[in-house]
């Protein structure tokens, strides 16, 4: 028997808003509902992401707090990852739900353009990001949105701000970063085996091609996200 | 017989000063002669950033003016390629030398760290700047920094914005971006081959693995830069 895959399930991305589409879950009751049945459907692993009252992306404190507190009675054993993305916000606040001591956080080790955007996350972001996950004793998922990031996450590794064996996701499908091509995985793959032999992983693809991201990364012994 | 490598030269980088260094040629009448000194031994295209009379890097059309009318004169038939980057300048001011009419361009095609910083490419600076290529007659040069800006130069080409075959460099070894590994040129250069079959390359490492880059790079029949 292989180890079991871990299926992660993203509630509410930062993106899509309710007008866009109303099912998108964006206040915490919504977004406990929305995680127990993904936990009762077998998803052992949820990322999140909060909204303020306004549904927009926002690392509000106390809505972490109140999906966390949900999450934990509703779906016991649940692994919790909050995530430290944000668009043009400040790296003490992407940073500040940690302290309530997630399961784990994401943690991008690069920045790389998204579309009509920088996806910024400087190296000093990185670092604090990184400082603040040790020190709450959060276990990061590197995200990874080009290949660079997965040498910066071995360069976090071998600076102590990253402790092993570490866990990362290659992300693929957004316009201006990665496209979903099944040999960028097979490529990452070789070089993080080489470079990180005791990570573990998984591969997510933005939009139509998420099925076959999750096809890739089981056929490769990789966990998975719906 | 394959077709002769192109030597490119690049005279004067956007980092170190003359305190630094005080062989870096950062002014033209010192830039044309560092040039003309390259151009005997045997390079046949040069890279230009200019600098401020304080030294400092800069885009001012008057400087890139008087290193392009000095190389002209001194170097005939050398190809002269400006530098648009320009940490923390805006587009129009990282372009504006583009109307001097230079044989080529460089054009970051995408964002990524870089050691401290961001180097900033949003995806509208890219698209001005090639817009501004395409009016000028400037051939672009497509500087690959991470893997993910080769799939952005292939939808440049797609949405006519770059003219095919396009000429791409990849540039290893800047800490947060690329390093400088032989198996990222092989790769690069399959996804190359695939999606822009008829382009040029080149490879160019920054520091101690420059000379082993331009090896990589002529074993498989890409250019140089030294
Ligand atoms: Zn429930
Ligand atoms: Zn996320
Ligand atoms: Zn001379
Ligand atoms: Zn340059």
């Amino acid at each position: 028997m292989s180890t079991p895959a871990i299926i992660t399930v993203a509630i509410t991305g930062s993106q899509p808003t309710k007008a866009q589409n109303p099912a998108v879950p964006t206040q915490p009751a919504e977004q406990i509902e929305s995680t127990h049945e993904a936990f009762e459907a077998g998803a052992s692993l949820v990322h999140i992401h909060v909204r303020d009252d306004q549904d927009r992306s926002c690392s509000d404190v106390e809505k972490f707090r109140q999906v966390q507190e949900g999450i934990a009675k509703h779906c016991p054993g649940m692994i919790i990852q909050f995530s430290t993305g944000g668009r043009g916000r400040e790296a003490s606040e992407r940073g500040a739900a940690l302290s309530l001591k997630p399961d784990m956080g994401s943690l991008a080790t690069g920045s790389v353009n998204f579309a009509t955007i920088i996806y910024e996350n400087p190296p000093q972001l990185i670092d604090e990001l990184a400082n603040d996950m040790i020190k709450f004793d959060v276990k990061p998922e590197c995200e990874l949105f080009d290949l660079a990031m997965l040498y910066n996450a071995k360069v976090l590794v071998d600076r102590g701000l990253l402790k092993s064996p570490p866990h990362v996701q290659f992300v693929l499908g957004i316009p201006g970063a990665l496209p979903a091509r099944e040999k960028i995985v097979d490529f990452m793959l070789e070089e993080l085996t080489e470079l990180m032999p005791t990570a573990t992983w998984t591969a997510a693809a933005i939009g139509r091609l998420q099925l076959d991201a999750n096809h890739w990364a089981l056929k490769r012994g990789g966990h998975v996200r719906t």
